[in-house]
């Protein structure tokens, strides 16, 4: 257990230079077993197993393009993002791992104590097992906390899901190297810092449910002026109407989706070394080798998704019936696993529509980046999934901003936090970005 | 309103009367509009809308058969089944309407105010304009009480869902001919009666919220000797871990399915009059052509899906902690959206299994069916959706078994009557077949 932060972080120091590990960018065709489907240009690992890279058609009302083709990461299988928490001295402590992920752009960062994809955890790489699952999984699992099957990036992933989950452990959890034991508040303060939590330990501390065990909500909100009352209580819509909201998008909408050759997207060249797209825009998909200690195995190849640059996640947030509110988009992308969920006000790679007018870049873009700096409550720099995104950088970022309007158009609604926790409880109700916002205006301090 | 049962009688005795149809079986080969496709044998209309028949094949490691083909009704698209809800001198009344369908028993039941295809309501037959469909979509829509997408049967149609609403209509509405106000405890002495009030009215009731205005719930349960308590303030398990009892299921569960041709789907025999199971078994696809006044269109024909025999569709309950606690089963069908959903301890044509050992027969079959008359909660016949299935009876059953184990086996688990309504209150967590007979335990008298 850390008395202070600085301890913390002379630890990290030390498992940083304890785990050795070396990433190299590799071309796609030289990619220890993988390669390229000869008939459909799919790219897949020999074995079958892990994931696949394809292709996947949209046709949908709910987006400015109405149809288009993408690339897309097919994995669908639901690995398991699970952390263990445990009460020592009436504090709950949760226990983290410094994990080494090939697309970190440090490659530590803090993750959930189990991390583990289903050919992880079933070990169809022949690996050793996954240390702490035996809490999350069989007959001496823990009290459950929170346990739903959550969504990923919509925008990169087909579908795919990760069963998130929070367990309390019985009896005495020994701490294996690379592990630490951390409170929320501790959380809280390296939640400050960019890229040191990393996604999954953000989206599964999301579902833990509202004041669990007295832990306060957004310190920082509760700071700055005027937003100290933000308990959730009065709200302007009630949580019928807000579910109601998202059944009627989800059945009046047209989403029509079909997975199609990777040959045969259209706008993105696949050279031997990486697929892109043809003017630069959204991503691309590169290959690295990994050589690393502290792994279930020392070494491997793989394909990354490189985000083409730094995204925005932001939430435009203001008074409503003197209870700070946020403003959700309920949102819809190639890979939505049940046609749409709800999202941050604005969620884009900005970069993508610096060529277009603004009347053709996303809605509340503009009031998110002209916010002044005393209007924002939270503004820092995480990154996605460094087992599947390389350097996928994003700012989060909550604005304060009163002259919203009230009526935010189609496709918009406002809720307090304590409503989209409430959703967060669920499966496939709010998306991975919002979740991750969700986190860092709860626990950040 | 009606005083009386009595009255209402009369009033759907003259409906009856009023209401003029007739239904003439037809091979599907002769069926106006329709046609199975010369390649792949799916059966589909001319518009391509409405829905078709077509083939689905499973892979599965959670049912007695690890994988089969079958026929399957595909209709992408989500309905409306809606119920408007008001107060009369403090009293709920909900607006029911005696609709035909073609597949009714008696052609005239019981249905929600709105029950609309998005065919129909988007008036692709360009028939007359669906009837109160302004108080659930649309800027003049009233307060929403429940709003939620859910399931149907999984057995026989492929991940299809309907709009599940009721709602409270603004203002005064007008009862148009073939309408009328009943009240909870008059549907629920309705509900007594065979094949009278539709499936689409009992799988929205089942939405209501619990206690809803101070509605009694589960009038029979709690006149019956020692089943007085069960507000399910007690129960075995947290919500929390009957929702991790889910989501394990959807995480780990083999479930691979994909449509294919009808003409390829095995052990199936496709005549010109109509499809069937070479043993006999499960269902058939037929045609009718449907003669009817009071409807959008006065005439029509249409394929049906008829089921082999009268199923069986069953809760054993039994006392934990002295509340009344329901057997779930997490059933996975050919059908289901998402993997599976809670449903009925038994749900089955207990026909397709005569012929086999016990030991191949589903779990607890035996038990429901020998338990004696004075264990009997509950036994009403209530029949499937009619604009779909032909003379689809079930008979919906509770059978109190103070003797059914504790620990319930793989795949089951136990709960109150009030959390799988709690459940029932979002989407595709609960299946059709235990919405309808939740409604039952909740409200007939």
């Amino acid at each position: 257990m850390f008395r202070q932060t600085s301890e913390f972080l002379e630890w990290f120091a030390e498992q940083q230079r304890v785990q050795r590990h070396r990433v190299t960018p590799v071309p796609l065709e030289e990619l220890d077993g993988w390669s390229f489907d000869p008939e459909t240009g799919n790219l897949g690992h020999r074995t079958g197993k892990f994931f696949t890279i394809e292709g996947v058609e949209v046709e949908t009302d709910r987006r400015e393009t109405p149809a288009w083709s993408q690339p897309v990461i097919v994995q669908p299988e639901a690995g398991v993002l699970g952390i263990v928490v445990q009460e020592f001295d009436g504090v709950p402590h949760f226990l983290l791992q410094a994990k080494m992920e090939p697309g970190n752009i440090n490659l530590l960062q803090l993750s959930p104590t189990v991390q583990a994809t289903r050919s992880n955890y079933t070990r169809v790489h022949a690996g050793r097992p996954v240390p702490y699952l035996e809490h999350f999984l069989g007959p001496s699992r823990g009290r459950v906390v929170f346990d739903a099957l959550q969504s990923e990036q919509g925008a990169w992933f087909l579908a795919k899901r990760n069963r998130n989950m929070i367990v309390e452990a019985r009896g005495h959890v020994p701490v294996r190297p690379g592990f630490c034991w951390l409170t929320l508040e501790q959380i809280g303060e390296l939640l400050r810092a960019d890229n040191l939590v990393n996604m999954d330990t953000r989206t599964v501390l999301s579902g833990l449910p509202w004041n669990w065990r007295g832990q306060a909500e957004a310190p920082l909100v509760g700071r700055l002026d005027g937003f100290a009352d933000w308990t959730g209580e009065r709200s302007l819509h009630r949580m019928t109407d807000l579910r109601s909201a998202l059944t009627e998008v989800r059945s009046t909408a047209v989403f029509r989706r079909r997975r199609v050759p990777l040959a045969d997207v259209k706008g993105w060249s696949h050279s031997g070394t990486s697929v892109t797209h043809e003017d630069g825009r959204f991503f691309s998909v590169m290959g690295v080798d990994v050589e690393a200690e502290g792994r279930e195995v020392s070494r491997w190849s793989q394909p990354m998704l490189a985000p083409a640059g730094r995204g925005l996640i932001a939430f435009l947030a203001r008074h409503i019936e003197d209870r700070l509110h946020l403003l959700v988009r309920l949102r819809t992308e190639a890979g939505t696993f049940d046609v749409a969920e709800l999202g941050p006000t604005v969620q884009c790679l900005p970069s993508n529509y610096r060529h277009l007018p603004i009347e053709r870049r996303p809605r509340y873009l503009g009031r998110v980046r002209l916010a002044p700096r005393s209007a924002t409550l939270l503004d820092v720099v995480h990154s996605e999934e460094g087992g599947r995104f390389h350097h996928a950088e994003n700012r989060y970022v909550v604005v304060a901003d009163e002259d919203a309007p009230l009526d935010p158009g189609e496709g918009f609604v406002w809720m307090t936090p304590c409503q989209l926790a409430a959703f967060a409880q669920h499966a496939n109700q709010v998306n991975v970005e919002a979740r991750n916002l969700l986190t860092c205006l709860r626990f950040l301090r």
